[in-house]
């Protein structure tokens, strides 16, 4: 397999994240191309360079086209805010290198559209960054339910919860308005609730919505006395139908106390059911209606080399994997996909559901009525 | 304070907690008058007697007029099938009777509102087995609320469920049926956690719902093939507006296998979260955005004396309350009630608002659209 | 079967639980004779009196050995201070009266010793109040010990704690005092936690231990400056050998914040684990080593009616029992071993091993050696 | 800073670990000597190659004192088995390498002395692989305890279990030998419980242990009927009393079903209580006798920012560090005290008195007898 040189658009969160798991993803998994971590991008141009130097790319650049047109750039990262996602991705999609985006592909799922368009037409590889899913434990709640573990799904609930809006003097910021940020928490955090959701029961059909501005206005942070509008939602809930007939209720805040990276749902089926907490990331909880009543109860099943690719990371159960684990997961999707000439798992095409889903939770409440989905 | 003489019709599972309750409320509490465990009817009579020898009543009846028309008896106990509870609380309100029903007052709303109205002309003392409102962690949630410990309510969500009915194979029963058993899951769970979330939130406005009959035929449990259809539903899911303009979700299941009692709600506020589940009736988690970020985290407090009337039946700490021991604390409120010539919490008023919503659910789904409460 | 008069020395918190216990048992159980609550002391008579009203009591006494020889009296509860449960089980003995104690049996061992003696000549049933024995979570928890559902047993770990005296300031009482309390931490706390070894894994057969009285003197409380000693352990831990030859660990604290009623333990086998915590006493967690690994993780089960005798006071699992009915299951064992004229379990006698443990832990700490028990 | 030129043997577990920690240390902190990967020692060579090249190292080797003498590598990492770590750090020592050695330093506690001396002597920079106590949770741990969080420490528990010998059938290695092994479960889990006893508490100054074979022979595997004698421990306990004057207690085993990396202790204060899982190893729970008694609880902190270094690694609270995360930490201790040319913590001399914990153990079982640390 031939090495494939990585730029790298952006240096925060997510941007720290993708260097560390393309640094190392060859170590943990073997079966995957080398990487050369190429061109990292970020403003100013010193900035570019220091972090360049600490993650290890060869250079630094200020100027995002100017890493998407380098030669030896094979896969283009994109790290930046949502609102600049597409300008940057249509860009790398039309130099014809493969995509690796940050969730959510962009702010209206009108350019979402156009972003899978233009990427089915080049035929480059695309994913996008729905982390959580590649938790060994999410593929062995997947494992289970496909297995008939807790027979036929009727029933799925989740909740995706932080709490970096739930102080209301915070400061107001881009964030808080339609045309910067787009969604509130449906774009921030439902959209990975969404992913998991479809994950287990499939594809939704149609929803009846509700979402609410917790927080109306925010001060400055300037010291005056001015507050500004917040635009978009901090609570969102929906009544989903799945195409498969069942029942879900769903739900996300960004204004819920204590809760950091809460994302927890419930697969409930005809022979038992499966539960799953983000902040316990490596557990998860089975009940099944076998053996004798007074031995059923709900069994935590620890993360270990029993459920791939945990293994990969340590070989003894039960020692966690962390956050940044799960997007070097991600990476050796994408590398795999690419070596194989298959798309990877989500690529533009799968996100652009989870997408649907939350433009049509935002669009149910403000009808007041059920929005089918797509 | 004079003494009470207590009829009670049914010796079931609410049955028998009743007659626990009434048996020893004066023993844990000693404020309330005593009470004279006097008449229990069932059918047939034999069976009416040999519980009135298990439960220390003086006489058993197969007759419950006769039981209601007893001038020793001063309350009468309703703990029998819903389907029978309006016309045997319509007679002992009319025999000018302390009427003490488990819930759901009635099969449907008008037959509830009729009830009401009975009720307030007679002008005896009402309540209803709405016991979980009763747990002394539930007195502490809604004191931690009024005080401000977590700020502003803005958001609502709850979840009830059992799994008596997860079974697709179990026999179908006049359960399945509107005649018999009225609504589903809402009826049986529903509107329990309808009652906790009133008592966190206060009463709901509006609501758009949904409502779905998982296992939609049953086998006659008779050897044959015949099947019959289940006419009430399985699971519903709602999005609540409370009058305080709160945003609300809530779900509840009779086929949710490994759920045993589960009753899970968190109040958002904009200073903390406040988490409750039944099935750890002992404890509550709380979460206040106060002090050093480093020591801020959902705090679980166990019940104890410092959570009255804990300390009525165990002065140490985290020695667990039970299930039966919230009804002796519902019968105490009634007694301290009719004592102090006041209405009990919740009396037929209150309860008649929790079925509203549970029957505004249920049209709402019909429907397919916002219903108003009341 | 003939009713059975009961006799109850104190009104405090084992008091006040004798009384809900002897005034519910038939109504719970059935299978057992009347219980007729006759004599309640306390002292002074006013406050006897007091409590035999609302206890339920046909009178109240302030002189023990009046009700005691009471010829309505069968049975005789003991719910005072240790330093008089010896005279008061001797005198109760002589006359040929059922004895309930509570636990510890007496400050001494010699003493304890005697009143066996005592009690195995007259020939009356004897139990004393280890409580948390007749939790059927334990219940169940040895018959899946004795099933074999986790193998052979070998090695055992326990710790049992509460908060009362962690306090470093708290006020100096009678409790510190080896002349009126005797042992400390070991014989309010840790008696109980060998009766649960015990139940698991069978009697001990010497011990290695030490004890730690961590607040060395404590203030009158009265204002003044004086401090006196701690003369008992506020600590205690000792390494067990049972008689099979396993190797075990426990450990006690009176001093330890924020534990309220903990009563841990965890039983190892070559097959599985079980795993028991008396703040959540309707749970009980077990592994097995059975199914695929991917499968295997700690169960937890839920007490229901498949663990008698739950369903006796709930038909429907989940609903939790509290720490009162403990005991209304302690009084069922001791009507029905009356009835039957067999000896309860524990009898003095299995309390005796109990505290014989106790106080090798005691014996051993100060020789600085193992010790053989009993 | 100048960059520091990395040799590693063995390719394992631990090997893999160093691995990924060397390469991704300055990609997380920043603030270290960049690190290059030089030389990888396995056998055979083929093996070493193969993991050179998925490591991500400049080359290959079988032979250790190849890669020692190989002037472009500056840091020695030892992940071997046990019974050639002393002759590799001797080696690597003499040759004025750095040393980071994985736990536990020899078989014996001679050897390990004689290490500690030849390490002083050359005056090189040494660290031992006692991850766990950089998780940032243990971090916070200490800082609480140093900041009189939790008052007076005076009172420890801990106990570390692991299942990969809990099997009875599992086939006889050299684990199981004195010779090859040295210890069992002391030098495989109980060492690592000591370092984290210390940080909290500070040096054990003497103790009485006991130590249990719990699976006397074992099968050859070979499908024979022969069993080979197991000569090391599979259970430990001892009962410690810290140089502060505390009392504590610990644990471990090797067979312990269920358990997979589960390393859990509670420091008991005068004003609180800490406890810690590191099967959930982003959360500490914190009970503080603070405010209101009905506000008290234990309370959950979930790692994040606030909690250095997380932050490093993500700059969201709760999204979990995991396992391989702890040893990048330790790196960074190890890279910063060689930049600063100060000892990194824990040294061979902090090590020393872990493991001389663990041989006391082990004497003071065989001797029946309190045996003194060190």
């Amino acid at each position: 397999m031939e090495s494939l040189g990585i730029g790298l658009i952006g240096t925060g969160f997510m941007g720290k994240c993708h260097a560390l798991a393309y640094g190392s993803v060859k170590a943990v998994f073997g079966d995957v191309p080398a990487t050369r971590l190429e061109v990292l991008c970020d403003v100013p141009g010193e900035k570019a360079a220091g972090f360049a130097d600490q993650f290890g790319f060869a250079r630094g650049t200020s100027d995002w086209r100017d890493l998407i047109s380098d030669p030896k750039v094979d896969i283009v990262c994109i790290t930046t805010p949502n609102k600049v996602h597409k300008e940057m991705a249509l860009a790398a999609l039309e130099a014809g290198k493969h995509v690796h985006l940050e969730k959510p592909m962009a702010l209206t799922l009108g350019d979402a559209r156009e972003m899978l368009s233009v990427a089915q037409k080049t035929g480059v590889k695309t994913i996008v960054g729905y982390n959580y899913l590649h938790n060994p434990a999410i593929a062995h709640a997947r494992k289970l339910i496909a297995d008939g573990a807790i027979g036929r799904v009727v029933h799925f609930r989740g909740m995706v919860d932080e709490d970096y809006q739930a102080d209301p003097e915070l400061a107001w910021t881009w964030r808080a308005t339609k045309a910067d940020a787009g969604l509130g928490t449906l774009g921030d955090l439902g959209c990975h609730l969404v992913s998991l959701a479809t994950a287990m029961v499939g594809p939704v059909e149609s929803l009846i919505a509700e979402t609410k501005t917790v927080h109306e206005t925010r001060p400055m942070g300037d010291g005056s006395s001015e507050r500004r509008p917040v635009e978009n939602e901090d609570i969102a809930s929906a009544l989903l139908t799945f195409e498969k007939g069942v029942h879900g209720v769903i739900s996300t805040s960004r204004s819920a106390w204590g809760r950091k990276s809460y994302i927890g749902f419930e697969v409930h089926g005809t022979e038992g059911m499966i539960i799953f907490d983000q902040e316990r990331m490596n557990e998860l909880r089975l009940y099944q209606n076998r053996g004798p009543l007074a031995e059923q109860g709900f069994k935590t099943l620890l993360s270990g080399p029993a459920h791939p690719p945990y293994g990969q990371f340590v070989p003894a159960a039960g020692h966690q994997l962390g956050f940044n684990d799960l997007k070097v997961i991600e990476v050796h999707e994408f590398l795999r996909a690419i070596a194989e000439d298959r798309q990877a798992v989500p690529s533009f095409r799968e996100a652009l559901h989870f997408e649907a889903v939350i433009h049509a939770i935002a669009e149910s409440s403000e009808r007041g009525q059920r929005v089918k989905v797509g």
